[in-house]
Formats: structure tokens, sequence, C-alpha cells
């Protein structure tokens, strides 16, 4: 055996199945490995910023980690804006990065970089291995960091003699990770006392508090407290939601808009959830969103249990026996006509399938989906983490991967598809039931306003001519098409109904070019 | 007026005339300010290692740094593998990173990173500004590391407020880079005797000793001498060539030809080159191309002026009198038939126009072709520096934009050509002459290969499916129709021909999918 093969062996002894990988030359006898074990699923991106945003995608669907097969330090480089996504996003994640031979690195040959220190500022645990033998358990200590709460990046560097020398060492299996802690007795009755006091409360929840059950108890909170409100963090990895399911809106990304719906709060109770901030900064404009009068409540960390604690919350509360009531949020009308903002709002709402999974980066286009979307059939939304754009397309394939009996409609805006447009075609070698509504409207639109906010008013025609898509316009049916996925264009109402049907009918992936 | 236009000012000032981009929201007053300067020509990418690579071309042709803007720390990271890749091939580069305002960082907003832990594993230079009154001072030292010879690589981290305050400070214009320094007298007595000893010796040459000048000066040191030899390094920014030129062959990338080809020398004396390594490891073979028995000789350093030692090379060797003669290498007939390695080296042999820019990504496609076009018209021909697959795209962008007078012939691979595919609408919004071939061989074919090389002999159908691009086949005629360059299929010499003369004649970019 040799230390390739010893680290499939581990990964796999570990129930870590899945590997996104790019590989080269370095990653060769992994890739060799791959032949005596087909429990190992191996998944090809064409660049790798398609296997960590993949990778993530997966995490977020199973609540385990993932590998990657990355190629030195540039390939690890191509992946880590969304090692960065997946990083804010808590995702766990196994990078397996092949360098040189350990005796090779001090010629310097043309692929050598540092790749612990390009690691490091985006991973939680980064080691290189020494010998084959210490393959199996330096894997081991990558997964259970990985594995960690709600997860964390880990980075396991392979030199090509580690991988192609042998050992006769046991094969380990990573220790499960620790099981994350609610919060102390006493910080619940202290929040109790906070939210039977009837001072405007935000309960703000993130992570897995988002799943349908901890929601419920949240939402057993507001239908008996008086002045309570809950909010999601402005960006969520995964929210559960639907009819019958506890509605719950986002703290909004416009600044504005968020100043305003909670400066009238005195108590803010963070669970799995941060103390929010704006995205970016702007001259005059505060970076906390909550107003200093607002008390805030650190009840449970992003590591924490923040499931349990409302559990125990909801007991010490006296409302475990009471039924959820919420204000029902009815579906919009299935709009005609142009696609418009507010058009393309009602489509959604009304054609979300039963168990769907949402990958959003729809950015300017979809502000307005997620309220809309409350009563919709059953679905997980899923949203950008770390605001590096490129996400989407790479995002539904890992989801895809992780839940293949469910349909995946990912909501793209066009800009941010193309950082990572060659994920299509993996969605198209895997056969995803992945349909793609890539809202067309060819230009870098948030930008726009973010001139604005940053108090540029009339910006000139170079200025502009740098936020606009539309010399050339893309073709995104040729794209697809380009890379075997059935695309079709949607001018209006009728007709993005007709092509999601076709998307969600059609066994592989679909692209729609909705025109805006 | 505020630090960006500061900025743009000092650049200015300084020559840097060309910025790649691909802007967010901190680098908005960047943008603004290109409206009071229109003589700052603007690119766009719609991906940051489209930004890189393009930057690196513009060096490798203008021998003088343009400017990048990236959007903070994953704007960065997506351009690294092309900076990587720039930093191998010596070119200047000045990346300028928008960060949060420097009062927002310690919120930790979504977008935050250590740009600067990011930014040094692959940069000569990096600095953070303090302050808009910071600005232009700072510039001018990016600038002039930048522009040190032969070129490095500088960042400079831009924090939002920096470029939004306003500052009375005087811009200011960066001082020029030091002139490089030849070898002293004493080495090019002691590197005169070797040559003049009959000893087999083999002069390496990189860097910008590969331009027609030096590179003519080798060749009457080869003319005159016994037993001289030269070649160039593997990989190579620019050599000058074609007709009428000194004939300068690579060391071969793989390994065993490499060894081959030197194992008779016994003096290498090194100009601007180093000492040869191997690409990779392999089990069982050396690290170093040359053998024990052959003596290193360091002429001159890769920052040193390899041009001038020449000059004072062949003054103390008596031979700068003498005229360069050089065995003729006919161009082969063109070929007829299907598309083969041999065929297609025909092609591009005797299609070559006069002063045309070869940028080559051929991979495995390409190995053959640089040997059979000695004797084509006069061209430059840049390579890819760093190993890290992705620069042919943009390369070909970056080398368009500094010599507009000049037909850019783009040799691609498939695999590669992924990577950066987005490039392509640059070639187009910008009417780029650029044509590519694009070698259509539906598979990683340099990595069916290299698992031989490392002791792999029969991998497989999971390990094979790795390497495999076939499915589905990706159509690049649609991609490349999708970003709005016009394309064509070539299947034999004939229509591979026609279409070249095509995508010559056509004022923009032109793709052709060579079938092999």
């Amino acid at each position: 055996m040799n230390g390739a093969e010893s680290l499939v062996k581990t990964l796999l002894n570990s129930s870590v199945d899945v590997c996104f990988t790019n590989p080269g030359t370095s990653e060769m006898h992994f890739v060799a490995a791959l032949d005596a074990h087909p429990k190992m699923r191996c998944v090809l991106g064409l660049q790798e910023n398609i296997v960590t945003g993949a990778a993530d995608g997966y995490a977020r669907m199973s609540d385990k980690p993932a590998a990657t097969l990355l190629h030195l330090g540039p390939g690890l480089s191509n992946g880590l804006a969304n090692i960065h996504n997946a990083h804010r996003s808590r995702s766990g994640m196994i990078n397996i990065v092949g360098d040189h031979a350990g005796y090779h690195r001090k010629f310097d040959a043309p692929l050598t970089s540092d790749i612990e220190a390009l690691a490091r500022p985006l991973s939680h645990w980064v080691h290189t291995s020494k010998t084959a033998d210490d393959i199996s358990a330096d894997a081991t200590h990558a997964i259970r960091a990985a594995s960690t709460y709600p997860g964390q990046i880990s980075t396991l560097i392979l030199p090509a003699d580690t991988a192609w020398n042998s050992t006769n060492n046991p094969v380990l299996t990573a220790e499960r990770a620790a099981v994350p802690v609610p919060a102390q007795q006493q910080q619940i009755a202290t929040a109790a006392e906070i939210i039977r006091s009837g001072k405007p409360t935000l309960l703000i929840i993130g992570g897995r508090s988002l799943r349908a059950e901890p929601l419920a108890n949240a939402g057993k909170i507001v239908a008996n407290a008086n002045n309570v409100e809950i909010k999601a963090e402005s960006a969520n990895a995964r929210v559960e939601r639907g009819a019958g399911r506890q509605p719950i809106d986002r703290i909004p990304y416009p600044i504005d808009q968020a100043i305003e719906q909670v400066r009238h709060f005195r108590h803010a109770i963070l669970i799995e959830a941060r103390d929010p901030v704006a995205f970016f900064a702007y001259p005059g404009k505060p970076s906390r969103i909550l107003p200093e009068t607002c008390e805030i409540h650190h009840l449970v960390e992003p590591n924490g249990n923040g499931a349990l604690t409302l559990e125990m919350l909801i007991d010490e509360l006296g409302y475990r026996q009471t039924k959820t009531e919420f204000s029902s949020y009815p579906t919009p009308p299935l709009a005609t006509g142009t696609l418009t903002p507010e058009s393309l709002s009602s489509v959604i709402a009304n054609i979300i399938p039963e168990n769907a999974i949402i990958t959003d980066e729809a950015i300017t286009a979809g502000r307005q989906f997620f309220p809309v979307t409350f009563s919709s059939n059953p679905h997980s939304w899923l949203q950008l983490g770390g605001g590096a754009i490129g996400i989407g397309i790479p995002l539904a394939i890992g989801a895809a991967i992780a839940s293949p009996e469910r349909p995946v409609i990912s909501l793209q805006a066009d800009g941010s598809a193309m950082y990572t447009v060659q994920g299509l075609w993996t969605q198209a070698r895997e056969n995803l039931n992945i349909t793609t509504i890539l809202f067309h409207n060819r230009s870098y639109n948030i930008l726009k306003a973010e001139m604005h906010n940053v108090g540029i008013d009339n910006p000139g025609p170079s200025a502009r001519d740098m936020l606009e898509l539309d010399r050339p316009t893309l073709d995104w049916v040729s794209l697809a098409k380009g890379m075997g996925v059935e695309a079709g264009r949607a001018d209006d109402c009728q007709s993005l109904v007709e092509k999601i049907q076709r998307g969600l009918d059609c066994e592989g992936p679909y692209l729609i070019e909705a025109h805006m």
C-alpha cells in the first residue's frame, strides 16, 4: 500500500466518500488509488473554484465534509475564493493539496510555492505530511478538524513522495468530532427573563439553528412572548423554509434598510449568530447594524449548539406545549407579461417544487425572492456565505451530489455566473437535476447601487463602462450548449414557467436565460 | 482630490497607463476617477485570473508593468495562479487590491480576510496604505518595485477610506528603476577561457537575453567556437525568433529527453538563466537536469544584464566582427489531410505571419511546434512561465493590448483553456486581433504521460475518468459564440489554413476548434 492509498482508505473509513477534484501530476497516485476503491465518488471540475464551491454545497446539505483534490499552490489558489465562502458559511472541507516530492522542493521548480502560507489565511487547520507512514494519522486529524461543529477548513499538503512511497502502518479512522455544547442554564435563564420583560427583543439566528425544528421552537417564542421578533443573519448557509415552517426573514444587505428594520430593539439575543455588521463601510454610515442602545447577548456562539439551547429556552419559558402560530404569508398570484423583479418573484414563489433545494446567487435580481416564498412548497435555501461571487454554479453541484433525490433550482446572476461558468460542464457530466435560472441583466448591477452608496452619484462613461457586461452581450444558451447543458431563453413569465417545468422534468441540468 | 485620484495620477505620471480590472465596491472611487483621466486604459476581465494573466502578457511585450485592480482577498485569490506565472516569467505587475475601510476591518464583515498574508507568498513587495495622504508615495514605491529589472510583483492594498478621503499632498512620480548590471570583467574572462577550451560547453540563456540582438551575439559564439551550444530555459517569457534570427531550442520538458540532450556537457554558462531542474520529481529520476560532471557558471543572474554581458563576451572573444552563421532549418512543406501533431506543426510553421506574436499554451499538442518554426516569418514566442495552466487566453489579451499593430496567434490546449475561458469575452470586447487555435483532444493528455512517468502503467477506468474531458465533449464554437467571438471548426489541414487566414483577416478575435 502506498501513501495515497492509505489516504483514500482513511477517508472512506471515516465516512468521507466524496472527493471534488482537479488533479495534476503530483496527485496521480491518489487518482490511481481510486480504481481499487470505487466507493470514493470523485467529481471532476474544470477549474478549482468549482471544486471548492461544490464541496461547500455538499457540506451544507450533508452536514459532513467532502474532500477536495488540488494541484500545488496554483490549484489551491484557484479554489481560495470559494474556500473563503465555505469558511464564512462554516462548512467543513478537507483540502488535499499535492506538492513536489520533499527532496525536490529545494530545487525551486517552476510550480513551487509556499503552499502552507497560501492555505493558512483561510484554513482552520494546515499540515504537510512528512512521510508515507504519517499520512493516515495526518488525515484523521484533518478530517476531525473539518468535522468540528459546525464545520472547518482543513488543508493537508501531500508531497508527491509521501503519496508514492509505501507504508505498512495501519489505516486509521478519524475520531468523531465533539458534540457542540448548548448555552449554560444561567445564560438561558437570563435570556428567558429578557424575553418575558416585554422590551423589544430580536433573536438573531444563524447556522444550523435555521433548520426546521429549532426554527419551530424560535417560532413558539415569537408567538407567545410580547415584542419578540426573529431574524436570520444576512447570509445563511441553509435555511429550512416554506409552507408549514416558521418564516424568518434576513437582515437586509442594503445598509439603510437594515438599520431601519432593527433600530427599535433594546435587546438582541444571538443564537449561532454574530453581531450584525455592514457588508461594506460607507462614508458617514455606521459599521454596526444594531443601535448603540441595544444590548447584545451572545447566547450561543457560532460553534455552539443552538438547536439544543432553543429546546432548553422554550422549556425555561414554559412554551413547549404551545402551538407555533404564525401569520400566513400568501404566495403572490402567478404574474404574466415581461420579467420584472416583481413578476419574477411571483414565478419563483409559485414554481418551487416540494423538497427543492434553492441555491441563491441572484444578487440584485433576487433580493425580493425571500419574503414572497415563505408559503411556497417546503424547501432548503442556500445563500452566498462570504460575499466572494462565483459560488452559485458549483454550490448547486455540491447540493445535488449530496441530495440526489431532491431537485435543485439555481438562482443565478449573470455577472457572478461568469466567475465559475466552467461548472456547467460538471453539472452535465454528472447528469445532475439542476435547473439554473440565469438572470440576464447584462451588468454588474450591484455596483451601480454601490457607487451611489459610496457617494458617487454621476459616474461618467469610463466608469460606467467598467460595470456593463453588454459589449458584447453574453449568450447563455450558447455557453450552456458548449458545455453540454440543454438551455432555453425566457422573455416573459409564461415562457419562464414552461422552461422551468422543462428543467425540472428533464433528467440532467437545464439552463434558462431569463431576460430582464 | 481623493486618494483614488492621486493613485491614478501617480500611475499616469510614471507611465503606467494600462489597468486590467475586475472591480467591486471597495474599488468604486478608483473606477470613478477614470472619467477624469481617459489616458488610463482600463480593460475589464470577467474573472481575476484573466486580469493578472493579461497583465503578464502586457509586461512581456511592453517591458513595463501594467496595473491590476482587484476586489479584496477573494479577488486577489482568483488572480494568484497567473500572478504565480508572472512571478516565474519575471514580469512586472502592480496589483492594486481594495480592502475594507480601516475602521471597518475589526468588525470582520463577510468579505474580510488577511490580504497581506494572501499576497505575500507570490509578491516581491506588499504594502497597505494607511491614509489618503500616503497613497501617492506608496504607489511610487509599488511602481518602482514592479519595474525592477526584469520585473517584479508589487501588491498595494488600499483600504476604501484611503481611496475616498481627500488629500492635498503633491502627486509624485516613481523613480526609474536601476539599470541592470552586466557580469564583471573577471567573470567574462573566465567564461571566454572556457569557451576557447573546446570542452563541450552549453550556454543556457533566459529572460531578455532571448531577444534578437543578444541571441545574435550568442550565435556568433556558437558559430566561431568549438563544441559550444546554446539552449533556452524550458519555459521562456518571450523569445525573438524566425527567419534571419539565431535559432535556439529549449531544454525539453520531458525529463528523459532533457537529460539525454545535455549529458555530454562539461561546462554550463548561465545567462539570465537558472540551473535547470525537472518540472516534477519522478520516482528514481534526478531533480537536476545537468550531469554532476558538468561545472555550472552563473555568469548573469536572472536580474542581471545578459544582453550587455554577451556584448562584452564577444568582444573578449574577438568575435564582434564575425558573421553569425547558422545551419538553416527548412520549414516543412505544408501538409494536407487530417490533423496530427506532425501535420499541425507544418501548418503552424507555414502560416506564422510577419511580426506575429505567438502565445503558447498548447501543452502536449505543441511540443513539436518550436523546432519546426525556426525559419518561419520573424515572430515573438511567449510560453507558460510557472506551470499554472490557464494563462493562454489572458496572455494573448495582454500581448495584443501592448502591441496593437501585431497579429497574435494563440496556441491553446483545450483543458488549459477552460481555466480562463471567460477571457474570450474580453478579446471580443476590446476587438483584439487574436486568432486562437484550440487543440481539441478532449483530455488532460499531459496527465496520461505523467501517470506513466510516476510509475503507474495501467490506470483503471476510475482513474482514467479523471483525465478525460469527453463526457460531455466541449463545443468550442458555441463557447466562443456565447462570448461574442466568431469561431469555426477545422478537421483537416486545408480547413485549418483557411480558418487561420480568416482569423488573421478579420478585425477582432477568431477561434478555431482544431480536431485532433
